[in-house]
């Protein structure tokens, strides 16, 4: 049996290896060897260093850079739309021209030239990864156009990265940017960032984390501006801009102002001044992040304003340079008493959002988690995405597993993702989903997503983990695309050119989302981990905690009453016919039973089965696919490098052992307060 | 009103407050204002520097020291049985010779003259703080002779301190003893620990933390031998001698050896080395102190080797130096399967040391739990204790409040320690208590306690805990001491002169564990709390864990079984009586109860109330107890100084809320589970 060579992971998805047969590579070189690019941007010299690297690693030779065609005709273009010789080829070909950060991939007369055009440089870049990706997928190269712009304008990733180089919520190592209260000088792991990113689209990063410790206010001061402008350097060149988050009170805090009260002026010049300062050093600054009056952050309410005039005041600094203020909406009081029933953390945000509709200045975005809660495996859409007509929202979600297995368990989170991005609203009749609310009018909204990236060598912690990154920035680049197609996309490239190997971690990355669901809490029952760390069974966990996060399970029954009938009122936040749909538990998705009901244990599910009946059921059921999940892999023994392959069979077989315990612990929960044996008589304790 | 002068409880229980009234004073003052001694150890220094200190507060006037008697026969004498002069007064008055550390007060005519004669140096220093505690208390100058001696050879407190300066399972601050890995140079605050421990008779201390981290296996060496000389000479002028807690497996981890199988004559060597290095410098140490083979802490199974093997090995280097070897019984198999219900974590002491029973070397003594779990608020005593014919044990206590309120919660614990003293074995008939096993024959046992001491300024953060440590000193010396006694003395010596004061704060210590125990886990449930922090109500949080800490509540009853009959078979640890009134629910004591037995939720009480319908009522009770306590102290506003006064203000405040929140979690948890109402019809959620 033939050895592979052992990896990493480091290379993520830009492996770059022989194309795996010589004809192919034949093929390839033909055309490539040759590159024409007269462009020299900063991010046209990135499109130019990453054809030199994948075309030399694909074709097996260095191709050769040149500034005019080669007369017979086979080569390959690159540059924009502002170059005629491009617009030339264009029309000779009769495609479009590219638009915007998009890009054409066609190719010319039998494919003897191809060329990337892109709308820009940064299109270019794109173009450039894109027919990469071709390649190492082993397809042909371009003949007809491929036209392709992103959906979304911002396609970001929020790091909860602290200044000392803590994670929050991290399970891939330690920072990337911040150590010991620095900016890392040493950027070549941002370099490399970077090109992942760019490989996927992804052009926005927020540094620092949303809970910004009394360290991180000092960010955007002298003392940081220098290193933090170079980092942005790095990341510009791959067409990713760079945010900051920063505290509400850091005019108090960082500022030594005696109020950070929205409606100051001193307070209005203290945030101008900052923004002026940040932008002296990082000129394409993206703008700020706040996450303001949630879980201890002190917000406007402190001063006896709304989120609208704590938002505008920071918006009104960043205004004169461009600049975007991402306001998240992930505002609820943390300090609620279990006590209380009628209290409901999952309306928390659009009722206090909606009223504001309209007051925010231009430059404000909503950052929206997709779900009313936060980030469970399953939740309804957030019915505040789309509810507010004038003002701009971007949908967030998490990539780093907080919830989800925490880059222990395999759980592939895109068809998640799809799943908010497809939620029709209604805002604005039949069609109006998430998906064209953030890719809408506006140049400063899209999708955030939470990093799932440290230090660990292999990014993610988990190598299949990186799944998940590439899925984000594909899905923001278009969310027309299947989840299914991505996974496959990814599986390739990763783990090929082995088909086989592709195709069975494809069926595990599809697989592992309803498995995680089923034996952990499934029917939108949620919240049953270990309080603090989020991470493994328990049940009434959260359950007399001052959080908002409960299941009321009794004697007789489980779930939420969240109907506008008899429980929180909860559904009548959604527009039809969704309020209607989730408000009677006989039409209300069964994965959403229990987080809009609360249901007795014998009532009947359609097709006959009773609630804690399918509840034992799904936790078996997972547990089974789990245990499916590590069998697949180890049927890839052989066929994926030692160093890979241990490693996630370390993982799969510590996931089968959580997913028993989870099976175990909630089936035991269950049976314990209902008194109900499983109709098959396996084990329940 | 009079504002009486601030306090910060620093002095703790050793105020010396000026005598109650004049004539009092000047009753004192006729006899002990001249004070004849001659004798100039270190330990008699101490006592003289005492009675300086003592009496010239109390006085109003710094007493004169002689070394003949004036003469007008007025004056107080000190000294040991090795003076004629006191041989002499003894005779005269007709008093029996001191012996060991104890000492004899008596007046002699009319008390003229008033004697303080110690069987030894330390006899005298014990003596001096006792004749102190007596003006204190505002009680006459000592007539008939008062003939004390302690009960126990060994009143030791244990340190979970750490070489960082933290403290395992402390709630008073930092350590006293280390700092940033080293032993503390200013030694200012262990010279006033030494202090109040002579004043209580506590003879020993264990200074580092039992689960050794690696830094702290360094402790031994030459590196922190000097400071830790120097440390042990400061108690040794109280009469405190110091022991040390090894790791097992220090030959490898700290020597370097490939091992620490007690079987190798190597490790022999090195613990024998180790000893010698330390008894160089510290030619009275103790001993070592070892927890081993329990929570992932390595011990003699890992080589195939008895627990008695393991000890004897590292007693065999003490032996030379006379050291005493503690070795811990608490040792269970912490990674249980909770699925599994016929292990019992109760049963494991006993069934891994009762067969080496006369296998230990003499210098070998077992330091055994009070209980079989783990210093719950109520458990049974240690079936362990008084088992074992021919092994010496120790009992322990936990003064730090882990499972009983943290130094937040008042819990006054000498009755429980009282309890555990006062069981009757039945080992050798009737009367076989504990108290009598550990005051018994060897000069190497007693009672060790956890100790509940940091850096805080009142040195147990709540100033009204520090009635634990005064309360488990005096127990120490004297078994038979009622707890009410205990708890009134320290109540005077802290809060007098005022009886009013002293008297409220005593029924509030009498009244406080009763408390506690019932808003919290009644009927021998314990567990209940929040997993690792061990604070406040998580009902499962421990359900799923694999500590073996369970209660096993299901719809239909809870408690475990632990009958022979058909559960666990702890009960068969027990002699008879305890088996069998233990083994019939109808016998158990009620505070037992959950421990022994798994009962309906129906199950009917002597006096007819129903199990669940009691525990409801206990959680009420319990609660209104904590809100009394407070109330009481409230009545004491003006009559304690202010920042005394507020401080334990705030802590009985917070406690009312917590025992509030306790209740209600527990009585919801329990409603949640059973589906009984209250009869009373008061909330349960």
């Amino acid at each position: 049996v033939q050895r592979l060579p052992n990896e990493t992971g480091y290379e993520g998805w830009l492996r770059y290896r022989p194309a795996s047969s010589s004809r192919r590579q034949e093929g390839y070189t033909a055309v490539c060897q040759r590159i024409v690019a007269r462009g020299a941007s900063e991010v046209l010299l990135s499109a130019r260093r990453e054809l030199g690297k994948g075309l030399g690693a694909i074709l097996g030779r260095i191709p050769e850079f040149l500034v005019e065609p080669p007369v017979d005709g086979r080569y390959l273009g690159i540059g924009t739309v502002a170059e005629q010789w491009l617009l030339d080829a264009l029309a000779v070909a009769g495609v479009p021209r590219p638009t915007g950060d998009g890009f054409v991939l066609f190719g010319q007369g039998h494919a003897t030239a191809v060329f990337i055009v892109g709308g820009s440089d940064i299109g270019c870049l794109y173009g450039t990864f894109a027919l990469l990706r071709r390649l190492q997928l082993g397809e042909d190269l371009p003949n007809g156009p491929v036209v392709e712009r992103p959906a979304m304008a911002l396609r970001m990733l929020d790091h909860w990265d602290n200044l000392d180089g803590s994670v929050e919520r991290g399970y891939a190592g330690r920072s990337i940017f911040f150590a010991r209260g620095e900016v890392v000088a040493d950027r070549q792991r941002v370099l490399d960032y970077g090109r992942l990113l760019a490989s996927i689209g992804v052009n926005a990063v927020a540094l620092n984390n949303v809970n910004v410790a009394p360290g991180a206010m000092a960010l955007p001061t002298k003392r940081h501006l220098g290193p933090l402008a170079a980092l942005a350097g790095t990341f510009r060149s791959f067409g990713v801009r760079v945010f900051l988050s920063v505290a509400f009170e850091a005019p108090v805090v960082a500022g030594g102002l005696l109020t950070a009260d929205p409606g100051s002026p001193e307070v209005a010049r203290w945030w101008s001044q900052l923004a002026g300062g940040v932008y002296d050093y990082v000129p394409d600054l993206g703008g700020f992040l706040v996450k303001a009056g949630s879980e201890s952050q002190p917000g406007p309410r402190v001063y006896g304003r709304t989120h609208a005039d704590g938002a505008n005041v920071i918006a009104a600094g960043l205004e004169p340079f461009g600049g975007t203020l991402l306001w998240r909406t992930f505002v609820y009081d943390c300090k609620q008493d279990w006590r209380d029933r009628s209290t409901d953390r999952a309306k928390a945000a659009f009722d206090e959002f909606l009223p504001l509709d309209g007051l925010f200045a231009p430059n404000v975005v909503l950052q929206v988690k997709s779900g009313p809660m936060d980030f469970q495996v399953r939740e309804p859409p957030s019915p505040l995405l789309g509810a507010m007509a004038n003002t701009s929202q971007t949908v967030e979600v998490q990539l780093s597993q907080e919830y989800t297995g925490q880059q222990v368990h395999l759980c592939y989170l895109v068809p998640a993702w799809k799943r908010a991005l497809d939620f029709d609203t209604y805002a604005s009749g039949t069609g109006s989903t998430v998906a064209k609310l953030v890719c809408g009018a506006s140049s400063r909204t899209g999708m955030a997503g939470v990093a799932n990236v440290g230090d660990d060598p292999n990014w993610t912690g988990h190598h299949l983990a990186q799944a998940n990154l590439y899925g984000f920035g594909r899905l923001a680049w278009c969310p027309d695309l299947p989840a299914e197609q991505i996974a496959a996309e990814w599986a390739g490239l990763t783990f090929g050119p082995d088909p086989a190997s592709a195709d069975v971690v494809t069926e595990m990355l599809i697989a592992s989302a309803p498995a995680y669901e089923s034996y952990t809490t499934p029917l939108g029952l949620g919240w049953m981990v270990t309080p603090g760390s989020h991470y493994g069974p328990s049940p009434d966990g959260y359950e007399y905690s001052p959080w908002g996060t409960y299941h009321f399970a009794d004697s007789v029954g489980i779930g939420v009453d969240r109907t506008t009938s008899h429980g929180t009122g909860f559904t009548a936040q959604y527009r039809e016919p969704w309020k209607t749909i989730f408000e009677d538990p006989s039409t209300c998705p069964e994965d959403l039973l229990l987080f809009f009901h609360h249901l007795r244990y014998d009532f009947v599910l359609p097709g006959g089965t009773i609630l804690v009946q399918r509840m034992y059921d799904r936790h078996f059921e997972g547990t089974a696919i789990a245990e499916d999940l590590l069998a697949r892999w180890r049927s890839l023994a052989g066929c994926v490098d030692t160093v890979r392959y241990r490693a996630v069979e370390e993982k799969l077989a510590e996931q089968v052992r959580q997913a028993r315990e989870w099976r175990d612990v909630i089936n035991a929960y269950l049976y314990r307060k209902s008194g109900k044996n499983d109709e098959n008589r396996r084990p329940v304790y």
